[in-house]
Formats: C-alpha cells, structure tokens, sequence
C-alpha cells in the first residue's frame, strides 16, 4: 500500500506517437485534439499521475473516470463499506447478516465497476504493472472470499471471524484519489528505519533503567499504593517505566520510592530527562527530518511530471508560424483549451491569464510560457463585479437622500464593527448566566433582534450577492447562525407555551449556536486573523491525516473489536451490581473499574474509536491497557504498546512536523514569482483592488471591497466594473501548498532537461534517491 | 535581567588610542603588546564581550578576572548563596539563623569583591551603563537589607518573610559568565509577544468551550465519580478543560458525559483535536520560529563582534614590510600571542595552524588570515604521537615474540569486541536472575574477572599513554566502572563474610556499576554511536537549559515555600492516623490524599523542586494545584497554571526547538569551509591519520588508531611520529556550534565593511531588528 507510485507515471512519447504533427503544416485542430490537450492541462493542474491511452475513446473514457460525480459515487461506497462496521456484530445498530453482507456485495461491485472503467482507460501492461490494482483486486477476492466463508459458518451456526474487515481501509488508500494518503503513508515508511534506530536505543535505555530499578528498589519490601510488592518483576517494571516515559503515570509510579527516600527521585527525574524529554525530542526530529528530506524530493518530482504534462499538452497544439520559426500556441487554441478546462472562469479573467502568458502581446506563446498554464490555473483570483445596489437602481432618490447616505457611512465606520463587537461580550455574560431568570431568558430575543438588525443593515449598505459572494465566510457564517437561532428559539418558545414542554436537543441547538455566535470577536482582532487564516490554509493537508489517523484506528479497532468484545461491558442502570466492576468480576477493584471505565471498551466501532482516541491522548492509557490485559491476558498490552508506537511516536510526530513546516512556510515564504506576475499585470490593467482595503484578511475582504463598490457616492464609482485580486496565500490543491513550500529548491530550469529527453521521466519512485 | 548586551560591547578605537603605532615605523612589540593581543584573540575565541580597559594594567587584572580559578569561585559562592535555601528555614537540614545569615553575607562579600573586580577593568563610564552591574547592585543591596529586616524581626520573635531569596538566581544570570543564560531568557522574551496572540486566541477557544460545556452539560444533573455535581461552575470547567489541553484528566473529565451518552464525546474530542493538537503544535512552531529568526540575529552580531576583536588584536600586532606594503603580523609574533593564548597545544599543532593561516608560506599574513585564527583555535585537532608500547620498548623480544603477537591480533580482531558484548548480554541475564542464589552470586566474580581481564589484555595491546588519552572516554568510562565495582564487591564480600551484616548503600553502588557496565554495548553498534555521539554534542546547550529550568524552579520553589509551607505534611510513620490526610484534614477524601501525594510539597528546598518537576512533566498535576487549592484558598491554582504556561508552552518549547534545530544541522551541514582547509593542509602535510580507520566514531577514535600506532609491526610504522585528525563535529564551545548552525548565512565579507568603519560597531541590541 505504500509501495511508490510505481506506475502513476504519465504517458510517454509512444503514447502520443497517433498525433505527431509534420513539422512543416500546421493542420486545423480537431475537437479530439482539444480533449486530449485539455485532458493533459487539467492533469497537470490537479497533479493527476495516470498513464491514460490517448485514442479519443479511451480520453472520453478517461473524462467520465474523473468526472466530480464518479468520484463522489466512489467515495461514497467506499464511506457505505467502511461504515457496515457500525451495523456488523458488534454491532452500534444490529442489521441481519444478510443486509450488511448484500451492502457489502454492492460495494464490492460499485469498487469492480470502478477498476474496469481504470482499466480500460489505462494501457494493459500499465494496469497490471501497479500494485495499486493488484492490492485492491486481491482485498477484493479476499473480502468476497472471507464473505463466503463466514456466511457459510454462520449459516452451520459455527464461529466466525470477519477478518477481511481489516482490508477496507485498503481501499481508501489504494483508489487512485488518493494521492495525499499514499504519500502520507510514504513518509512514514520512510522515516521507519531511523526512526527504528532510536527507537531501539530509546529501548535498551528503557531495559537498562527497569534492570536498575529492580536491583535498587526490588528488594527493599516496598508496597505500592494497593500494597502489591512494588518493582519486584522485571517485565512489569519495563512496563511501568515505558508508561512513565509518556508521562501518564507520572509522579505515582515515582511515589512508594520517594516515600522511601528522596534519593530515589533522583532515579526517576534523570530517567524522564533522559527518556521523556531527550528521547521523545530526537524521535520528533527524526521524523521531522526525514518528513522533509522525502517530502522534497516527492515535489520535486511533482513538479517535473507537471512540466513534462504540459509539455505534452503543448506537443498537440503547437504550430509553426512560419517556416523554421518557433512552436508556439496560438491565443485561439489556448481559449479553446482553458474553456474546456475550467469552464467556470469568466472571459475576463481568462483573458488576464492570457496577457499574463503572453508577456509580449504577441499573440501566440512558446513552451516556457504555456508550461505555466498550470500553475496559473491554480492561483486564485477572485473576480470583482462592480454592482449598484438593487435599492440604488429601484429608488435612486431614496438610497441617496441624506438619512440614507449617513446610515450607509454609520454601518461602514470601524465603531459599527466595535459595538456589536461588544454587544458580542455583553451577550457572553448573559449566555453565562442562569438562563431560569425570565429576565436573562428574555434578553435573548434583544440580542437575536440586534443580530438581525445587524445583518439587514449590512445588506442595506452592501451589494447582497457580493455579500453573500463565495468568499465570504464570516458573512455566511453569521447568517445562518442567526437565522437557525432564531428558528431553533422561536420552535423552542412555541413548545414551551404551548404544552410547557421543552425539547432538550433543540434547547441543545439553540445553546451551541448562541455560543458559536461569540466566536465572530475573533474576524475583528487582526492577529487573530492572521493566526486562523494560518491555520484555515493548513487545513486540508490535516484533512489528509484525518485520514490517515482513520486508516489506521479502523485497523486497530477491527483488530480490538476481535480480540475484546464483550470483555468489558457498559451497564445503563446505575443500580446494576456489575456496574461497579463493568460486568467481569476479574476487574473488581482494579483501577479501571474504580474509575468508571466500563464504556471505554470495544463493544462496537464507536466505542473503539473513542477508545482509541483516548489512547492517542495517551493519559491513563495504562489504566486502559491494564484492564483489557487483566480480562484476557498479561499480552494484551502489545496491543496497546504497538498502538501507542504507531500512532503517538510515528503518526502524531508527522503530523507536528507538518504543522511546524506549513507555518515556518506561511512566516517566511512570501507570493511566488507567478502570482507576482500576475498581480503586476492586474496593476498593469488598473484592474487591481486597493491593496490596503485588502489587509491580511481572506475572508472577510469582502465586505469591505463591497463597501467601495456597491454604494453608489462612492469615490471608485468610476472605476472599470470589473476587478481582480489574488486570493494571495490560499491554495486551490494541497499540491499547489507543498510545490510553495519548497520552491525555492526548485529548479526553474528543470523542465528544458525534462523537455528534451521526452518520455524519459522518470518515476515518482524512491528508491534510488 | 533579560535586556539586550547593552554594554558587552567590544572595545572601540578610542580605547586603543594609547596603543597607535605610526604607519612608517615598525618598533618592537613589547610585553603589554602581547598581552593585550592575547587577550583580545582569547575573547573572541570564546566570545567574549567585555569593554576592557586597555591600559597593562587593566589588562593584568583582566587576565586575573578571567582566570579559571576566580570563575570557579564565582560559581562556587553563586551555589552556596542558592544551596543556602537547604539549610534556612524550611530547611532540609536546619541551621541556626547566625549561620546562615554568616554564609550568605560572605557570598555577598565575595560578589562585591568581584564586582569591584570588574568596576576596576573597565571603563567607569562603561560600568554605570550596564543593566547588568545596577541589577547585581541592586539585588546585593536588597539582600542585605532585607537580612536586617529579618533579622530584626527574628530578634523580636517577629514573622518575617525572607522575600530576597527569590532574587538570588539573578545573579546566576548577570554574572558576565552568564551569557548562554542570558541568550536563552532573551529568546524566551523575544517569543512572547507571538506567544501571547497565540495564547490569548487558545484561551478564548477554551472560553467559548467552557461556555458550551456549560450550557451542554450543566443542567442534565450528572455526577462526576465523587459524586459531585458536574461541570455546572463556568470556572471550575475553564480549569478543568485547561487541564484537558495538559490532557492530564483524560479521559476522566468526559468519562461522566461519555457514560450519559456517547454524542458527547464528539465535544470532547473536537476541544482535544483543536486546543490539546492543533494549538500545542502552533505554539511549539511559533516558539520555534521565533528562535530561530533571533537567534540567527545574534549569532551574526557574535560573529561580527569576534572579527573586530582579532582586527583589534591584528591593529596591535601589525607591521609594515615595506614601505607602503601590507600591515601583517609576523610568524614570531604570531606565535607568542598564541602560545599565551593556548600554553597547552603542542609546537607541531602552532606549526600546523600557522601553515593553514600563511598558506603561501610568506612568513607574515594579512589581517584576513589572522582573523581566521579564533575559529582555527576553536577547531578541535587531535594530536597523535605514535609511541612504542612500554613492554616493546623493555623487553622487545618477548613483545616481538610469535605467542605475544598472536594475542595482539586476537585482542584487535573484531570477534573479541563481538565476544565481549556477548559476556555482557549474558552478564545483564544473570544480573537480572536473583542474586540470592549463591551460584548467581559467585558468578560476579567470574564476571569482573573476565572485565579485568579485558582491559589488562587492551593495555598490553595498546600503547597506555594513548589507551587513557583525553578522548578515550569509553577506556576510561569501562576502567572506573570495572575497578569500582572491583573495589565495592570486595567491600560488600569482606564485610558479608566477618560480621554477615550486608551494607544497603554498598549493595547499591555494586548493583549501579554492575547495571553500568552493560551500556558498553551501545559503543559496539555503529547507529546507536552516531545517534549518542549528536546527543553528546548537543550536551552543553542542554546545560544552558539546565541553568534556566533551575533559575525559574527556583524562584517558584521560594515563592510556593513561602505559600504552601507546612499545609501538607509527610508522615514516615505508617500508622500515623494523620497520613491518610497529610496532616490536614482539609485533604481528607480528596485525590491529593488518596494518591498518598503527601510528599509532593514544598516543605522545603528539595521537596519543592521535585514537586515542580512533577509539574513540569504535566501528568496529574490538576490532583497536586488543587490539593494545595484545597488546603489553602482556590485562587493557589493561578500559581500552578502560571507555572504551567511559563515551563511547558514557553521553556520545553524552546527546549525542543533547540534539540530540533540541532539536530537539522547535525544532519544536514557538513564541515566548515576552515576546517575543511585544515584538514586539506593536514593531508598535504602527509600527517593525516587514514580518514576509514576514523568512521563517525569520535569517543572510540582512540583505540583504533593506537591500535596501528602502537604495535611494532604495524605498516605504518614508517609513517611520522606525530600525527593530526580534526574532531570534526566537536564544538569547544556553545558559541561555536550556534555559528555552525547559521553558518550559511553569514557573510563571510562582513569583516571588511566591519572593520572600516572602527569602533562603529553596533552593540548585539535586537530593538532594532
């Protein structure tokens, strides 16, 4: 599954061998020629690595294989068989075998259908050369072996296990969207072997403290806090020590020995410098390390078969102009190109990309500029509408009579933002206090009113469809949580005097969303600004250890669910007498009843992935592990270890890493070249927005470009109506942020070398790095 | 205490106006010329920064205010002025009041003196500038007063307070020596205006949580597993969730919502995904940055300060050929200054750095070149003489003879290493089985004997002198331990067998030594010695930490003895009924109690520290801050929080960032440019030691080499006696190792422009960056 992308490679040469132009004619492009070269841009914009057959069928076939429905269905089934999980035994809703194993036939099909329509888009020997296929096939047949199997058994009311379930997550690594996953995945394979290293270190040091502790405090009779002998067995002091390295039985396990004497804290504080901080430090910069010496390279290699794309794409719409002259892309066929790429864009803005490319007004562009079509594609600009307000075109004289005009500039003044922000406070207060008082439970409709009020005014003052433009968030944000508050109250009031009865989930509802409405303080504070949208253009590549983290706690917790169902039981009655002791009598008096443990159990899927989520928290995961050991066997704690490794030294370090790495990015790393080139011609054109309007503020920017534009005395009134500005820092792909990331190590003149010995780029493979 | 260098500034032109020489002549450099230009090479070998009088006689009294033996009293009285909160009240060994007082005025006695000291080496003018003189004046004299205060309190059977003695460390930071600790606090100060924004958002997030968590959970009537009532007092559940993000009462604090139902667990882990994941990571990667942006700055204003000194020095040193020719300094005069500056190093180890500095063997060098010698006198270099082995030497016949050789090879092989490690693995089993056994313990003997035998067998193979050099730290690490253990198992047998009584203490150092022996392995293994050998080069910067988690422990350690002392109590006897509540029966029934936490308080100087490194390791410090809450009055949770906020987020963060930051550059860079240029000049000079005996092994070096060098029938025996080899990634100071991490981006041109415009040089002030 995390093998390299062995044959995600793009065509080469030979593919396109059908097409090769004569180098003398420039022969009329035909509509399959357009495909072809719209199939190639789009590709490289979006990082797409499939080797595709180039024949007009196989580039229709491969259009319906990337079109945003037949993604979605995939996902879709792959989400459906993921989730049986919930419906199998053990089960969070019982469904008959039946049902779930039909479901899951259905998936199966829908994931067959899907790696035909691959195969038949891709050459043979390519399909069967990737292991990508090869392990979804194989998880298939197993799946629908392991069907067959457990069907049969259950129908003979034999026992079974469901061990194909393990498999899923298979598939959501191995479909060919998912790029970012693989790769994640590959940057844990490749930090292992260092990682394996000081791990091994880190253990020996771990073994040669417990052999220590033994000597010094096995023998001196001391009794834990349960009065069991404390430090006497070795393999429970290893234990105990690697606990106390994530610090979750810190300063207990320390305790009987520090009652003996002080002296002995000295042993454990040097043991937590040494093991906690040092070796926990290391293993964060190893992995760190190797995250970004792979990741590197992996872009590196992005980039060139981005290049390499677009240099296709320009061998099927290239033209000579005159004899012996260059090859070039004339304006005509490069429209036709973008049309079909991003059918979304509006002919303005396609034509400042053009005028970006075509540097020279020349009319046509060579390679170099073509190339970065791609990258163009990916740099977001936001497109300005220059609209009078309805109010304006309807009754002029109204909107512009004085009252009006004072109203407009009262609702655009910084106080506006300042009083509501502390209306905003003053609400909190009340939210805090008792709401039984009729008098705090009836401040709530003044506060919903001067929230509506808030937002008529704004749309009195602003353009509603700039208002409520894409890319304004807080916009929308507040709309809908003032609108479903005041629905969610007013059902709530209805209820309550009507029939006196209060529903506790909408009270619920209304509750969060009167909260959630305090969160709009933070648009108004510009560092906090700076620091969320921070975090909001991370955002998707921790979408991508989302998944990640998913893959591996449904391994761990199918693996759970085998090994412990029903062990531990959760019992609703507080009267039941095997609450006290989670329905095993082997827990009685053991930590993990004591302190009410029972639902922490792998009863069902939910309950394991909470489970594993308090593992990944790592506190008290001893407790956890020492009562699944305690109720099947002292081995059950490799369990536990092996996730604890897995996850909280592997995973949870990359994900820091990346977290580290995008900041030190978002600080330091200021537009690349393109889009200040880009953003140069905007000024060129006069098309640009006043830089200072715009500040560092993404989504709210909006509001107040509107405010110039749509009133109607406003001084720009005489701008062109239509302008431009980049979305500056935000990035359409995960891609286009690492490409940022590391592009100042990239070598712009990479894509000539690439050029000339076309076809022979290499894999994305790293084996020889 | 944390403000920029302001006066550790070098000294400018002015100050060596006494010292011009006339351009034309050449008149011979006198005693004080030498002296003066020693110490200024010396400064900028070790970085310092002191405006120094130039006159001879301040310049003797410099050298004295340098001298090792008063630093090392310095430091001496610095600890005993700390160390006196042992012995005062709460004391761990009490002393009468007389005593201590006695002690702590002889400590300011000696701090006066060597102020006074320093008053006299630099200009007046210059010392009144320094922050650093009026704090350590200012801390002097409010010692002493409050001395009298309380001694006069006392005298009257008065409570006093001794508030001063949190103002001691202080003058561990403002010593001159104190320059690493002073970088540290600054990069600390220069983090915290980013921390704060950071730090003000994550507090809103857990504001608004605990707002929800109110609203949520408040009114469904649940109970915690006290049987308290749950999250119903907004303050308690800002505390509780703060403690959430240390994830210390995980999963406690959902457990009573989970069991209620499981949607709830979505709240809680959305708060951990976002404050405990995603704000942890922010803060560490803006502590992160922000050193790393500072810390590049003052490594640059180091490096410029220490090409001024060695101008400054050059400017003392210099002469003129001929006649309007080059200023150089002459190989003569070269030499004396660098035999005052290092007496130690070897005629052969000058010749060597002279030849790299006159590279064209002109018997003078330039201002450039003489500049580089600070750096080449921090380049560690490994003189090796080839001495023949004592026994070669007496009795060659016997040494020479064919047995004598056979066992030189064997004891060189690589089978006896491999052997060895073997004796210790079984060793580490039988150290593990129970040494009640008698055939156990007589196998100790066995053991020791095999160890002696060891090391006899390397000293008859191996030259001794070279065996035990300075570098041989694994040779000298096996013979202390071996001997020890020899000299403590003979104690502990003599003492057994004539009275049968069994000393602990003795039995204990045996088991330590014996358990010690074992990390031998660790050599043999080429990945673990790379991964130690970082950890070793990264030592010192760990103690600079050191030095700041003592200040900071420290002053919280006076602080909570002042508050806490004497409300939770300790009792050795076991059936105290007092125990079970530490004394104070406020404590009765709280997990404080239960946890048989009662040693965990600030009674005194050592109880306090250890209970501030409990807190520092975070896990189950909610239970100690609301124990001491408990016993004294709810607001005490600010002192613990405050602690928390300063030692986790902001010290272990840069903590960590450093070992980050430094491990990068063990990874990535290579040699510097000059002691690549050594070591060329090195093999040129055919001295060079062959680069594959050498590995990355630098502790192990040693014996590999003597190995060749010692046996008479070596081939290498012809080569010369006197042989070189660069440590090559070993920093003699901290300064040196910070240069090579930002060594990249230093202009090596900005000596130049420095040295024009004299005495300009601006003080290492970061207001300006």
């Amino acid at each position: 599954m995390s093998e390299p992308e062995k044959s995600e490679n793009i065509p080469d040469e030979s593919a396109g061998k059908g097409k090769e132009i004569p180098n003398g004619g420039n022969p009329a492009k035909t509509k399959e020629d357009f495909d072809l070269a719209a199939v190639y841009v789009s590709d490289a914009q979006y990082n797409r690595n499939i080797y595709f057959d180039t024949s007009p069928q196989a580039v229709r076939l491969y259009l319906l294989y990337n079109h945003w429905l037949s993604k979605v269905l995939l996902y879709f089934f792959i989400l459906l068989d993921l989730s049986l999980a919930i419906f199998e035994e053990p089960a969070v809703f019982s469904l008959p075998i039946w049902a779930t194993m039909l479901v899951e036939l259905l998936c199966l099909l829908a994931f067959t259908i899907r790696l035909v329509h691959y195969a038949k888009v891709i050459p043979r020997d390519k399909f069967w050369k990737d292991p990508k296929n090869i392990c979804i096939i194989v998880t298939l047949m197993l799946t629908l072996v392991d069907m067959i199997i457990y069907g049969a058994l259950k129908a003979t009311n034999c026992y079974g296990v469901r061990w194909s379930r393990v498999l899923r997550p298979l598939l959501l690594i191995n479909v060919t969207e998912g790029r970012q996953l693989r790769r994640a995945f590959r940057s844990i394979r490749n930090a292992l072997p260092q990682i394996f290293y000081v791990f091994l270190l880190f253990m020996f040091s771990v073994l040669i403290f417990s052999l220590m502790a033994l000597k010094l405090l096995g023998k001196r009779g001391l009794k834990t806090i349960d009065g069991a002998p404390y430090f006497t067995n070795y393999l429970e002091i290893v234990f105990d020590l690697y606990v106390l390295v994530t610090t979750a039985n810190s300063p207990d396990v320390m305790m009987p020995a520090y009652n003996a004497s002080f002296v002995f804290a000295i042993f454990f504080i040097v043991y937590i410098l040494i093991n906690t901080y040092i070796f926990m430090s290391v293993f964060l910069a190893v992995v760190y390390n190797n995250y970004k010496k792979y990741l590197k390279e992996e872009v590196r290699q992005l980039v060139r078969a981005k290049r390499h794309k677009m240099a296709r794409a320009f061998a099927v719409l290239q033209e000579q102009r005159e004899e012996g002259g260059e090859l070039v892309v004339t304006q005509a066929n490069w429209n036709q190109v973008v049309r079909l790429v991003r059918p979304d864009i509006s002919n303005a803005h396609r034509e400042l990309l053009w005028s970006v490319s075509d540097d020279k007004n020349q009319g046509s562009i060579g390679k170099v500029a073509f190339v970065q079509l791609a990258d163009l594609l990916n740099i977001e600009v936001i497109t300005l509408k220059s609209r009078p307000h309805p109010l304006h075109s309807l009754c002029p004289a109204f909107y512009l009579s004085a009252p009006s005009r004072l109203l407009c500039r009262i609702v655009q003044h910084r106080a506006f933002v300042i009083v509501y922000d502390l209306i905003i406070l003053v609400n909190a207060v009340f939210i805090g206090l008792d709401e039984e008082n009729p008098m705090i439970a009836n401040s709530e409709w003044v506060f919903l009113a001067l929230y509506l009020l808030e937002i008529l005014l704004k749309l009195y003052v602003f353009e509603p469809r700039a208002f409520f433009s894409r890319h304004s968030f807080w916009n929308w944000f507040d709309t809908i949580i003032v609108i479903s508050a005041l629905i969610a109250t007013i059902v709530n009031s209805a209820m309550k005097s009507s029939g006196g009865y209060t529903s506790r989930q909408i009270l619920d509802i209304v509750f969060i969303l009167r909260v959630l409405r305090l969160i709009r303080v933070v648009d108004s504070i510009q560092r906090f600004r700076a620091i969320i949208n921070t975090l909001i253009r991370i955002g998707p590549m921790i979408l991508t250890f989302g998944q990640l983290i998913i893959v591996v706690y449904y391994v761990f917790a199918m693996l759970g669910m085998e090994l412990f169902k029903g062990k531990v039981k959760f019992f609703e009655d507080p009267n039941d007498p095997a609450k006290a002791y989670c329905g095993n009598p082997l827990l009685k008096d053991t930590a993990f009843a004591q302190l009410n443990y029972c639902k922490n159990n792998f009863n069902n899927v939910v309950s394991s992935f909470i489970l594993l989520l308090e593992l990944t928290v790592v506190n008290q995961w001893h407790v956890l592990s020492s009562g699944f050991a305690t109720v099947t066997h002292i081995s059950a704690r490799i369990f536990f270890v092996l996730f604890h490794i897995l996850v909280v030294i592997v995973i949870i370090n990359i994900f820091v890493a990346f977290v580290l790495e995008a900041f030190f990015v978002e600080y330091s790393v200021d537009k690349s070249d393109l889009q200040t080139s880009l953003e140069r011609k905007i000024e060129e054109l006069e098309l640009a927005v006043e830089q200072e309007k715009m500040e560092d503020n993404l989504v709210n920017a909006m509001e107040t470009i509107d405010n110039d534009l749509g009133t109607g005395q406003s001084p720009t009134a005489n701008k062109p109506s239509l302008m431009f500005k980049i979305a500056s820092k935000r990035y359409r792909t995960v891609d286009a942020l690492l490409q940022r990331m590391f592009e100042a190590d990239l070598d712009p003149e990479d894509f000539a070398e690439n050029d000339d010995q076309n076809g022979n780029f290499a894999n994305p493979t790293f084996s020889s790095v």
